[in-house]
């Protein structure tokens, strides 16, 4: 098979040795494999510097999954959650909360634009009900990192529980701010094949005990609680994923998310100076862009979905894959930045699309 | 790393052909991976033989996200289920029931012996409330096969729907019977790693539309249309595990059923011989007694869970790993017969077994 260059958002190109973790059989009860559990968890606190003041909570499954069992399980019958919205991610919170019929109310903000800080500050004054503040920290939807710090300072001046979806952004972009509930995934900027994701719950909260999860799997303190005190997931753990994913992670810790960070904001700028030079624009402002993912936008080059899906295959063809859907609203579609990306992957890539539109690649090195 | 021999009820000992489809990184949205998800769909409705009548529902996460999804989605509020119980799976249904809030009865039987038939057609007969009947194939507690023909049967001509988990028997043992909700997972007789599971729905239940999730993860009408009409998952799958399970599924359609189980049941007849040889006991008749794992008893030699503690680790010192938990109700202990067991491997745990008791190996040869 053709090696694969994967521009995707998560899942992404693994390392070989992330791989070959998933190599080795271990016995999901064994203490070898406790001792991975165990220290994957500890890893995930020491990456967000949280030792001291938080736990993590490993779900199987995706990173939705991981988000639902938090809101199921932190936000109680009489709270009420305020979520902000920019992009996909931030609908698919209001979703869960919807389908689950808990009580909350949506703040609908521009794609283009970061969470409008003051609106949230006005709602949340206005109905002392709000318990719950709920937005994404990087909307992998346009690559836009939110006012994260701004939020999290509204939040804690109204007392509200802070529920940030930092899936598409934890390991590749420091976070020193305290949150209570942050949820992601492994397969995004950790490297690690899908199949596990986490959140990074306050020891406040957990302390509780209290949970309204009305589900056995999404039961996040039950879970917890498991893992406090056997060390053990409470049903068969992705053996294989979590070996990969504890392997991972010690290549994050070796790395250091400041060097990845810039490894990342490397292909970005590569990226970004390439596709300029062939007519695609960025549709939000440089000073919110994220080294995650680009969002870009042509009306004469991709006009429509049908003009994207010729160019999606124009690469594919070549073995390179970025993200597979156009975003209509914007009228973007989406490279990723992140995972195990080579800088020749880059000029292919660039190379592809100029003979795929037909524009002279000499463009490409002005 | 020591090769590990696992002889346990799954996560098991995989063949390195399947371990092998986890080192090609796949975009989650592209053709290729979707022909693989599709595939896998396929292959799941030929090999319980349903491709006329059934649809399979992929779902990320352990066998119990699946039963609890199925769940979730096609018992409503106004359904009422009655849940066999022979061992722990059984009272895995039960809970997952309670937790959500909705209606059931339970009907416990004796973990050494088959869930009495009798029994559940006396409460349907009097209970007019019943809609649905839940219970488990082979009770991988003790290893026991239920009377599956009976029990569907029953709930046929009492116009119930009925729920199998089918988790440790799907792929080693033929089920033949018209099951609405069939539920099982890729690391058990399926021989893939742990990280996707299914249920096989009846295409009766899913043309109805209707869909009584009150979660968005665990909505499996949903998932199954987006199935259906996009060929995707909604929220990022495990690519990895799923190419796996597609390579153990060809693996599975090759080798057949019939073939799979006479290889189980020989691991499961060579250990017998020799555990009997050296003092254990089975504690369930031997007509109901599956290829799948054994649960062995010896109040002399594994009085408790101390004892237990001590054999385990001697044999896992030795790379041998059996199921690492003590059944107190049963005093039992389990040893899987599935995956890539290796006859020496075999040999090698009744060896460290007859050591670790000080008992004459000479026995074993007898
Ligand atoms: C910010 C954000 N939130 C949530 C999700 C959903 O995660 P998953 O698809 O793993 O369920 C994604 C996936 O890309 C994401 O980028
Ligand atoms: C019969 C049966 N049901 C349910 C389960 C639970 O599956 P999981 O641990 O994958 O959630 C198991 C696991 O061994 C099982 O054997």
């Amino acid at each position: 098979m053709q090696e694969t260059c994967l521009f995707t958002p998560g899942p992404l190109s693994l390392s070989s040795d992330v791989k070959d973790a998933m190599r080795v059989d271990l016995g999901s009860r064994d203490e070898t494999f406790k001792q991975v559990t165990q220290r994957v968890r500890d890893r995930l606190l020491h990456i967000s510097g949280t030792d001291k003041s938080h736990s993590a909570v490993l779900m199987q499954g995706s990173g939705t999954f991981a988000l639902e069992a938090a809101l199921a399980t932190f936000l109680g019958a009489t709270d009420k959650a305020l979520v902000c919205i920019n992009g996909l991610y931030g609908e698919r919170i209001a979703r869960i909360l919807e389908k689950s019929g808990k009580n909350f109310e949506t703040l609908l903000c521009s794609a283009a634009l970061p969470i409008d800080v003051a609106a949230v500050e006005r709602i949340i004054c206005r109905d002392k009900q709000f318990t719950h503040l709920c937005f994404v920290h990087c909307e992998t939807t346009t690559g836009l990192i939110n006012p994260v710090k701004s939020l999290l300072e509204i939040g804690r001046r109204n007392g509200l529980v802070t529920v940030v979806d930092a899936m598409s952004s934890f390991g590749g972009l420091r976070l020193d701010d305290d949150i209570d509930i942050l949820v992601s995934s492994g397969n995004k900027c950790i490297e690690a094949p899908a199949g596990v994701a986490f959140a990074i719950v306050s020891n406040r909260l957990l302390a509780s005990g209290k949970s309204s999860a009305r589900s056995f799997c999404f039961d996040m303190m039950d879970q917890w609680q498991h893992f406090e005190q056997h060390r053990e997931w409470r049903t068969t753990p992705p053996t294989h994923i979590v070996q990969a994913f504890d392997k991972a992670l010690e290549r994050l810790i070796e790395e250091g998310i400041p060097a990845r960070n810039a490894r990342y904001s490397r292909v970005q700028e590569k990226l970004l100076r390439g596709m300029r030079a062939l007519g695609f624009k960025t549709i939000i402002p440089q000073e919110h862009q994220s080294p995650i993912c680009l969002a870009f936008c042509s009306i004469e080059l991709v006009p429509d979905e049908a003009a994207f899906a010729a160019y999606y295959g124009a690469l594919a063809q070549q073995g390179i894959y970025i993200y597979a859907k156009f975003h209509e609203p914007t009228t973007t579609f989406r490279i990723g930045c992140i995972g195990q990306i080579q800088d020749f992957w880059i000029d292919k890539l660039l190379a592809v699309t100029a003979a795929h539109f037909r524009i002279s690649p000499s463009i490409l090195a002005a």
